[in-house]
C-alpha cells in the first residue's frame, strides 16, 4: 500500500500531470455518459482554440472583403467607381474589434491553462465571469453586423435604403461567411460557459 | 443543546422558510463584504424581477414609437403620408421578439424560485445554462437594434443610406429610450450569471 501511496510522478513529472482538481463526488450511482467530456481536461483548451481560430478567420475575412465597382451616381448623372469596405460602416468595425478581443481573450486563457495547471479551479470561476461578460460583446457584435448585411443583401423600402449586394457580391460573401463563423464562435462562448458551469456543479458535495 | 438542534420553525412554518442550502464553508477567514449580497435569497428574485420590468418597457417603448410624417417622395415629386413603425424592420421584429422571450423567462424563473425553494440548489445550474442562452438573445437584438438604429440616426453615405431620424424624431427618441432599457437588462443578465457563479463556486469546499 505504502508504494501505491506515495506520488510516483516524482520522477516522470513533465510525463505526468497531478490532477489539482479532486474527482466530483459521484456517490454509488454510475457516471452519465457525458461526464467523460465535461471531466477531461482537454476540452476547454480545445474549445478556446476553436474561439481563437473563429475569430481569426472572421475578421481575415470580413477585411479582405472590399471591392470596387462602377456605381452610378444619380446627382452627376454619370458612373464612377466606388470601393465597399468593411469600415463604411460602424457595425463592421465593432465587428472587427470585438472579435479581435476574443481572439485575444482566447490566446491569453489557453495560455493561462497550460502554464498554470494548479489554478484551474479557481480559473474556472474568473474565466466563468469573464466568458460571460465576452459572450455579451460577442453575441451585440455578431447581431450589429448580421442588421446592417440584413439591410445590405434585402435593403428597406420603408425608409428607402437600397440594397447593395446585387452590386457588390464578393463584398457580401465575404459578410455573409464571416457571420457564419461568427455565430459559430458565439455558440462555443456559451458551450464554454455551460462547461465550466457543469464542471463547477460537479464539485458541489452531494 | 437539544433544544437548539430541534428545528424551530415546525410551529411558524411559513414566516421562518428552512434554508436548503448549506452555508459555504468559509474556513478560517471572515466573509468577504459581498458575502451578504450574494448569499442573499432575494437578490435573485429581484435582479429577475428588474429584468422582466425592463424587457416589458423596452417593449412597450419600441411598440409606441410609431409616427407619421409628411415625406417628399421624388419619384413622383410630391409630398405623402408615411408611418414609421417597428416592424417596418425585421431587426426590430427580433429585437420585440427576444425581449418578449426574455420577459417570459424571468416571469417563469421568479415563480420557480418562490414556489420551490428546495429546489435552489439544482436551479442554480439550470438558471446558469438557460441565463448564458439568454445573454446571447438578448445582446444580438440588442446589438441588431443598435446597429440599424444608428444607420436611422446618422446614415451611411458610402452606401447611400439616408438617415431618418431629422425626419421621425418621435421614432428615433423611442428606439434609443427602448436601446437604453435593452442595455440595462443585458446588463442584469450578465449580473445574474455572475451571481449564480459565485453561489456555485462557494459551495465548493475548500
Amino acid at each position: 500500500m505504502a508504494t501505491t501511496d506515495k506520488p510516483a510522478d516524482t520522477e516522470y513529472g513533465k510525463e505526468v500531470t497531478p490532477s489539482p482538481i479532486p474527482p466530483p463526488a459521484s456517490g454509488g450511482a454510475p457516471p452519465p455518459w457525458w461526464s467523460v467530456v465535461v471531466d477531461s481536461s482537454y476540452i476547454d483548451v480545445i474549445l478556446r482554440g476553436l474561439l481563437f481560430a473563429a475569430s481569426v478567420v472572421a475578421i481575415v475575412v470580413i477585411v479582405t472583403g472590399d471591392q470596387t465597382e462602377l456605381v452610378p451616381n444619380p446627382l452627376t448623372r454619370s458612373v464612377e467607381y466606388r470601393k465597399a469596405e468593411f469600415n463604411n460602416s460602424p457595425a463592421f468595425i465593432y465587428f472587427v474589434v470585438a472579435f479581435s478581443v476574443a481572439g485575444l481573450y482566447a490566446i491569453i486563457t489557453i495560455f493561462a491553462l497550460i502554464l498554470k495547471p494548479n489554478f484551474k479551479i479557481k480559473f474556472l470561476l474568473y474565466f466563468l465571469l469573464w466568458d460571460a461578460l465576452l459572450l455579451g460583446v460577442v453575441a451585440s457584435a455578431t447581431g450589429a453586423a448580421g442588421a446592417v448585411g440584413y439591410v445590405g443583401l434585402k435593403g428597406n423600402d420603408h425608409v428607402g435604403w437600397f440594397k447593395i449586394c446585387n452590386r457588390y457580391d464578393k463584398f457580401c460573401r465575404h459578410i455573409g461567411a464571416s457571420l457564419a463563423v461568427a455565430l459559430f464562435a458565439s455558440i462555443v462562448v456559451v458551450l464554454l460557459i455551460w462547461l465550466s458551469s457543469i464542471k463547477l456543479h460537479r464539485r458541489i458535495p452531494k
